[in-house]
């Protein structure tokens, strides 16, 4: 296969179909103004340069644009809030006003939306107004795509989506039409900002900084024109590999002047370029450590090579050391980033953001938010999601993640401030604004995400960015409007609680068959698909469940174990600390208890580690027959392919779901000697 | 590196260094007639093809050279044996007479060990006149190399010792300069025939047999020079893949065509070369029962293609279902071998021979031999070892194989007839003689081996081959004489007893800080390197040790298990199917025990498990201590570099041993919670 090829006509529309934005194109409309966004806004309605606002049924503009209230056919302008829109409906007239160019390509979509939505649950949208403000100003997505494919990782690392849409065969790729199509997809769903290359910086990612340039400013000039940044990831190192340098000292001036010099470079390459990505001292990639420098001198360098350009260096929080000795119970992986990163609140420059993963350990199905975020008021931070899916299914499950990362961004982590009014820079410290930010799941696949049903998984994470209060659900119902917009009306009436069906409820089923009460993976080693009990218990990694025959989990109390339950604020801290309070769903991640422990539900540990794999398992019936119940609809309001492929994957999930189930029923029976009491067959 | 380079002056000469020819290059010496083998003989001796047997103190004949026993200044000439040589000692003169030419280059490397282990032992060999014949006809080593490198595989699958010294880059190497030392060394061994590929053949490999002739034929012509038949491993389905044709059935006359046209064009190009190998069916090679056909079927109808040109076929019995279900106790890998083959018993052709592992599983440190080649009276058959360590250490870990080949070679599978004796067509059922095969070792790496002392294992191989009543520490000897040839005689004395003891119970060390009595695996999938105690026990490879909290250990017996113990002649079927008399060290291969059970040394299996890897991993002391009492010989009897890489071995034997130690023993104590009565530290 070659990659260009496949920018081609089989590619599936996401939840952009012609169908969905057919009403709008069917108005008279009106684009003010000229810019990148307004001039895909007017190529997206069709509408001329010279339409005139009078005529128009719909009129698309940014407030500035705007001379007077009556140029827009309005009596008076709304307050456009700061990244946002307005969208105000008169009689005869949808009017869309954005804080800017980009806002206003946004509004443009919100609109889509709207209507889309409206077709489904039967209300329209009434006369007045409606005002839409981004809750985060960083509302990004990383991409952990290396150019030329790396011999362990391939070439979009955790990636299970085909090849990179950025690269192929080494290079940035010449046809950048998919990378459009991307960046249209991204910014109806409200992201702004993307990373185009894998935080584990390789030999040739390296060079996108310095000879790579002018292809990095062909993806920025795409993405430019739906209003997305774009960033680097770079490597600590790049003085030394790239610039000749013997040193990466953060704090050698020559180093520094090395670091400005490239800034200026890509600032005379991208105008508009967002700023620098790094994961530093962390799995074997370079960083200040080397030099006996922190964190906050390697961060705050780069940030002073990028001020002069108003960039930013978005530096993660995820250092831990990976060449543990799994003999020594008293080093924890949880407490890493907090021991590494709290000492250091309010050092670090106010164009870094420190970029946290959103639990402890790595983005497993379940696991306690990251108590460094409730620990550095004083510092910009960041929120880390996955979006795709290393230890969710790896779009072979379905696992619709919204209502966890729902659960995340509400959060009250210290009991009154949420995870998202943190980030958000309304947390109290003082620090302004993070963001949000996630690794995509998007790949070459004809379907983008591997998984079609993944596709609602990006199209959520853009949504609860910009506004974390929405549901699960009603984001979902929004990218099923979208996605089947073109289904007739009581055929979309029955796609709708069919999808729900299926997705509402899927993350937890996952987690049902897979690793128990929060102590995590179990998944094999290296790929971290599939199961293996024992397959991390052994190595350096850090991440281990400590089951022998009496009991399971990880004591992190303060009192008896390795302490990270205090690096919580109240209420938390005695929350977590104590067995009795710690909630069930995390009571392996904090508490070592014996088999026989008894849970909220009644049952013991392992009669809920026996029955709750099972459970989850025949859950999937439900999933099979609510997506069979659309087959007469395959081939009109479901595409033949995209059926195809959710039947091969639901396929793929039942036999994965069942190793899963069997392998950890038998290693707990095996382990426990204690029978199942359901009387259910046990290998 | 580039790989053509590295046939270098660092090559370590390993046991034919200058010094041990040096004995006999400073006689007066004369090499009758000529041929490759015997032109080798002279340019080794530094002989004149004019030199006077009357004034020469050494003589190197083929006896069909030979007019009268006074041509050779003999008064009587001895009874070659076939295939081998005589080593006629007189007051002025050794004659040395071979069977053929490579019997006598054959009998000349003889003479060159007999000076080097008279050194060694301060006993010359007295006048007269000594006889030997090999054992086995057939004494071969493949080679799993790769011409092109293989994804996951690399260049040498399981080779752990660099890359190919036959590929580099994708092609066979344009310089064979490091072949023809591998053929010099091997032919001093007594080793006759080489498979140059992988027995899992690839897309670039398979075409070897066709296009790729012109390079077999090179390598085959320096090969000839030392005696050494070349096999190519072929794919069953090459008349599909190479042929054009869309079949490989091999009762389809097409197919047959093929096949005799393919090997027409072989022995155009070798007229010497020996056959094919083929692993068929197994573990992902194509094979006949595609076609519904038997390995009979398969095997005779290559034999056809074969047979006019004297050509043999080896076809392996490595034949399982290596997508198992692992909830499923009734089907047992080791079982496989015998129940595909047993049934063929009498319908291979003559010029077939099958190649048989020598246990039922696979190349375990330790496992029962195969009842296989006690069930198959009527076809000839080859034992199989692995020289490599891919189950043994990895050339990472000493490990001196001869004890246990030894054993094998021994052993008295229907209590009268050995393994040796029936590979070799003295078993009493008519087949005649297959012979033995093994897994070659070999790589460019500058010591051949990785590991400096796996050099030994090569060695042994083809001492034992040849002969398998030697005992594996005069094998060692013969092998410390001839490396160290070069060292003082006092330090010889030195060098003799610490390399014994870092050899001698290396096996059964390494089979200590394993995996326990017999179980097997215990590894980490994929590589095959290092502990992983579930690694494989939720696989489809059919490797299980079913430890649960109570015990551990696979029932093959009739009575209750899987009925391998039932496929072995009496009186092995008695010993093994029962608790009381099956073997200790084969305890848990065959049988299912509590961890209470009591061993014939009185401790229980779960003591005995925490006891030997502890013990083991002490016991790497004594060997430590060994190669550090050479220190000062190191630059003048041992090497700078071979000490140096020695050392470095050993630092990571004891970094796994450790390793394996503390995961075993951690293992079994979170699963059985019997404490250690020892005190040691249990993790």
């Amino acid at each position: 296969m070659t990659h260009d090829n496949a920018v081609a006509v089989t590619v599936h529309p996401a939840w952009l179909p012609d169908a969905a934005l057919a009403p709008l194109r069917e108005l008279p409309s009106a684009v003010l103004g000229s810019g990148p966004c307004l001039d895909t806004a007017r190529a997206e309605l069709g509408a001329s340069p010279s339409a005139s606002t009078a005529d128009a049924a719909l009129v698309v503009a940014a407030v500035s644009d705007v001379g007077s209230p009556a140029s827009v056919g309005l009596t008076q302008l709304p307050e456009v809030p700061a990244g946002g829109h307005a969208i105000v409906r008169t009689a005869d007239r949808t009017v869309v006003l954005g804080a800017d160019g980009p806002a206003a390509l946004r509004g443009l979509y919100a609109v889509v939306r709207e209507v889309a939505v409206a077709r489904l649950s039967g209300v329209a949208p009434g006369p007045g107004t409606v005002l839409s403000a981004p809750e985060q100003p960083l509302r990004m997505l990383d991409h952990w795509d290396n150019v030329a494919v790396h011999p362990v990782m391939g070439q979009v690392e955790r990636g299970y989506s085909g090849g990179s849409i950025f690269y192929a065969d080494g290079e940035v790729r010449a046809d950048l039409t998919r990378v459009r199509d991307y960046a249209r997809l991204l910014a109806a769903t409200g992201v702004e900002a993307v990373g185009i290359n894998n935080v584990n910086v390789h030999a040739r990612e390296a060079r996108l900084l310095t000879d790579g340039l002018g292809d990095v400013a062909r993806i920025a000039d795409v993405f430019r024109g739906y209003g997305i940044r774009i960033f680097l990831s770079v490597s600590f190192a790049s003085p030394r590999l790239l610039g000749g340098l013997d040193s990466a000292d953060p704090l050698d001036p020559d180093v520094a002047a090395w670091w400005a010099s490239a800034a200026d470079r890509v600032y005379a390459a991208v105008p508009d370029f967002g700023g620098f990505l790094v994961k530093a001292d962390s799995e074997g990639q370079p960083g200040p450590f080397a030099y006996g420098r922190s964190h906050a001198d390697g961060a705050n360098m780069l940030a002073a090579a990028l001020r002069p350009h108003g960039g930013t260096v978005l530096w993660r929080a995820f250092v831990y050391n990976h060449r543990q000795d799994w003999r020594d119970r008293r080093t924890d992986r949880a407490r890493a980033a907090y021991d590494h990163f709290a000492p250091l609140d309010g050092t670090f420059d106010d164009n870094v953001v420190l970029q946290v993963k959103h639990g402890p350990m790595d983005f497993q199905v379940r696991e306690p938010l990251s108590p460094v975020l409730a620990a550095m008021p004083r510092t910009r931070l960041a929120l880390e999601l996955q979006v795709t899916q290393e230890y969710t299914g790896q779009q072979r499950h379905v696992c619709y993640l919204a209502p966890a990362w729902r659960e995340y961004l509400g959060f009250r982590l210290d009991g009154a401030r949420s995870v998202a009014s943190i980030v958000a820079g309304a947390g109290g410290g003082g620090a302004p604004a993070g963001g949000v930010a996630a690794v995509s799941n998007v790949g070459d696949d004809e379907f983008w995400t591997g998984h079609p049903l993944a596709q609602a998984n990006l199209y959520a994470f853009g949504r609860l960015a910009w506004d974390s209060t929405l549901t699960a659900e009603d984001v979902l119902d929004e990218w099923i409007a979208l996605t089947f917009a073109g289904a007739a009306g009581p055929d979309l009436a029955r796609v709708r609680p069919a999808l729900h069906e299926v997705m509402d409820g899927s993350c937890q089923r996952y987690e049902g068959y897979t690793a128990p009460l929060g102590v995590g993976f179990m998944v094999t080693p290296g790929t971290h698909g599939g199961p293996s009990v024992d397959g991390y218990e052994y190595s350096p990694w850090g991440t281990y469940h400590f089951a022998d025959r009496d009991g399971i989990g990880v004591d992190r109390s303060s009192a008896t174990g390795t302490g990270f339950a205090g690096q919580f604020p109240s209420p938390w801290r005695e929350t977590y600390e104590s067995v009795e309070t710690c909630p069930d769903e995390l009571l392996l991640f904090f508490h070592h208890v014996p088999y026989s422990h008894v849970l909220g539900s009644g049952k013991t540990v392992v009669q809920h580690i026996y029955d709750s794999r099972a459970d989850a398992v025949e859950g999937l019936g439900g999933v099979e027959a609510a997506w069979e119940s659309l087959a007469d609809l395959v081939g009109s309001a479901v595409p033949v392919a995209f059926d195809a492929r959710v039947r091969e994957r639901l396929d793929g999930q039942r036999a994965s779901a069942v190793e899963w189930r069997d392998q950890v029923r038998s290693y707990f029976w095996r382990k426990s000697g204690v029978k199942d009491a359901s009387g259910r067959v046990v290998y």
